[in-house]
């Protein structure tokens, strides 16, 4: 006999057991169907490429972090550690082919070598939305929309998306003389929540050698007053360069308006993901329960994004929403849902004699659109009860010979535990259906 | 300036396009559903598993193609190259936490490091279901029922499936005293269809050493009356060794009949899915219309799934599709569907003034149901109807300023040139829902 080998995972690597497989999926149809209605398309790209094409412009970090190889033709290779890049090099390759505005979403699992920790894995599931393309207000709030739309259609309603531009916040630098060095304060303007407002003006004091000019950013983004204020206000700091900024903000501003969606969107000018990519609107989207687990949904407008595989410069704005921590954010709030099932009733096994006859009810019921599961072996009933109860089914079917020969069964709510009796397919499809 | 990078894959790796992935998304989707109604339940497992756990039972030819590496962490590592062998070690692993039977369907990529050629590919989706922890008439013919519903929810109703009982042709081969070379003999008349009877007679006698055993066996593979007769005379040919496969068979038989689906299933005895891993019924699909691209849709029953990483023996049958093929036979039969678009209708963009009546319309329109699109930017309107008809979408909203104002705007089937004048979002909604 051969040695039995322990069965295991990688570490940072899960499986899904139906339960939490199913939860995702029903997560992901209610976002796809979110995209969708939108106008939104699917597409998919390799989840394995060229290094040379993945990290080309990643730093150290990143790099450390991916699984990279030599495969058996000796091609240096790597699995994708997000969706961002794979989409530059794509609509770089299939420009030509592409209808612009291109709108696509991408939900797929990306890996990252990461130190295994509460809620970081190596291998987790991305979930991107971007319009590239076009440079207008109504695709900034497109997203932004779009955003609220999609949390909301998996139960996530009480939320505020921090919004601001970069824009604003470059010029508003430039009139402070920092230009040079405007990486490094958004770097460390981004940690504002994490760290607090006397390290940030400490940290920006290194950087600004100049406490008026720190404390001026401090003012510039710690104004929380309405967002038509704010906007005013902030725009002002920032100079007659920042004007058409100001103006594209009060175009989105006036359509959130219109849509009568605009107390979910605060316009806070801390907000400014952090990367030298972004160059337009940028956001974040918060629980208000549980603002502690951080961004669910991030993203912005970006002037340049496929730079490194053509000469073209194409403008977008996108968003990506971090499932993995939505998931775990909803188990705290208790909004998971509850235990799913995609069957609507079982058929239990009382005599395996009758086995064809279970197949052919379950086989009408079907045709009338109801999921149906057969037991399939004649175990003692209160096994296939129990079992039936773990999956969350929620009516059962017996049928005795008697009744077979009848063409009738009893539908049984497990729940309530009330009983139909004497009935048929159609009969039983019409209460299950309620 | 940076360099730039030409963009492109790796080679036997593809980009899907919103159009082929729509179709794909589409396919799996009705495949999912027909899935769901029959209780199968989703799973996931890792893309990267230890090379030891995938590799263990493999061959030098599976072994020769598996992306397989040294991650950071110094791990022997390979992306998995089916999704057998991660549910077997999924289900020793989770045995505890599983309901058995169990039922799952898992459509997901595999990666192979084979010879890039028409129709293959190094990474491609398997599409599988299984029934384990059963032994029984009732699973083997949920998985057949299977088969054809879920090959039928995607378009494809006219196929055969070709059965045959793997204990059935042991008996008859040991009743021949072949049992021994009972590999070689399953290796060769698994090659009929491609190599013709002749030359499976030359080889069978080089196994043989008997002309008679190699005839004896040509006619148990060719026998081609009626499935009962087919039965009876193959039993009979393999003796009472045979017997309870043969009554196997028959429970299947007769459950078919009872769901009204016989015609579709065909005993052909020379069906041997020459793997060493099946030992109950096992199955192929074919494409009436197109039988030479092979089967669509193949598997059958194992007694023990996960014998490398447990003690237990676990019973299981189940299928799967090939996707990728199945898809190229669609293209060829010209039965790929449509052009497809989730869009209904595209509100076109008239008068950038009116971005925001624009979006708020569209939102009206989606709480309606109706998947919208907004062209974000005022480009001509030639341009405007040119995208839109590449994407398929059927009905266009045309909304100038005087419009506007009444709250109305114009309806257009892009299709027929049809208009509606003066409709608001209910009538629309009414329209274009027919």
């Amino acid at each position: 006999m051969e040695n039995i080998i322990q069965p295991k995972i990688l570490k940072g690597f899960r499986d899904f057991l139906p339960e939490a497989e199913i939860q995702r999926a029903l997560l992901q149809e209610k976002l796809v169907s979110a995209f969708r209605s939108y106008g939104f398309v699917p597409i998919d790209t390799p989840v394995l490429e060229y290094s040379e094409i993945l990290l080309r412009k990643s730093n150290g970090e990143t790099e450390k972090q991916v699984f990279r190889f030599e495969d058996n033709g000796g091609r240096d290779v790597a699995l994708r550690f997000d969706l961002t890049v794979p989409f530059a090099r794509f609509v770089a390759e299939h420009k030509e082919e592409l209808y612009f505005p291109f709108k696509r979403y991408h939900i797929a699992k990306v890996w990252r070598g990461e130190k295994p920790q509460a809620g970081r894995y190596r291998e987790f599931v991305q979930c991107d939305f971007d319009m590239v393309g076009t440079d207008s207000a109504a695709s900034d709030f497109e997203i932004l929309s779009l955003m609220k739309t999609s949390l909301a259609a998996i139960g996530v309603e009480n939320i505020t998306i921090k919004i601001n531009h970069r824009g604003i916040f470059n010029a508003f630098l430039a009139r402070l003389g920092l230009s040079e060095k405007s990486e490094d304060v958004l770097r460390i303007v981004d940690k504002l929540a994490k760290i607090g407002e006397d390290e940030v003006i400490n940290q920006l004091n290194e950087i600004t050698e100049d406490n008026t000019k720190s404390s001026d950013i401090i003012k510039f983004i710690s104004d929380s007053q309405d967002f038509d204020s704010t906007l005013s206000m902030i725009g002002e700091m920032a100079g007659p360069e920042a004007e058409p900024c100001v103006k594209r903000m009060r175009e989105i501003r006036s359509m959130m308006k219109a849509a009568g969606i605009e107390s979910t969107y605060v316009l806070d000018p801390s907000i400014t993901r952090g990367l030298d990519y972004y160059t337009g609107v940028v956001y974040e989207t918060f629980l208000n329960d549980l603002p502690s687990i951080g961004s669910v949904c991030s993203g912005g407008r970006y002037d340049n994004l496929a730079g490194l595989y053509m000469k073209d410069k194409i403008s977008g704005v996108g968003a990506s929403i971090g499932l993995d921590r939505l998931i775990a954010g909803l188990e705290q709030l208790g909004i998971s849902g509850k235990k799913g099932s995609f069957v609507d009733v079982e058929i239990f096994c009382q005599d395996s004699s009758l086995a064809s006859e279970y197949q052919s009810l379950a086989q009408k019921l079907r045709e009338r659109g109801i999921n149906v599961e057969v037991f399939p072996e004649n175990k003692k009933i209160g096994q296939q009860y129990a079992v039936t109860d773990k999956k969350g089914i929620k009516w059962g079917i017996l049928m005795s010979a008697q009744e077979a020969e009848q063409k009738k069964f009893t539908l049984k709510n497990l729940e309530t535990r009330q009983m139909f009796s004497d009935v048929d397919a159609d009969k039983a499809a019409e209460i299950i259906r309620g």
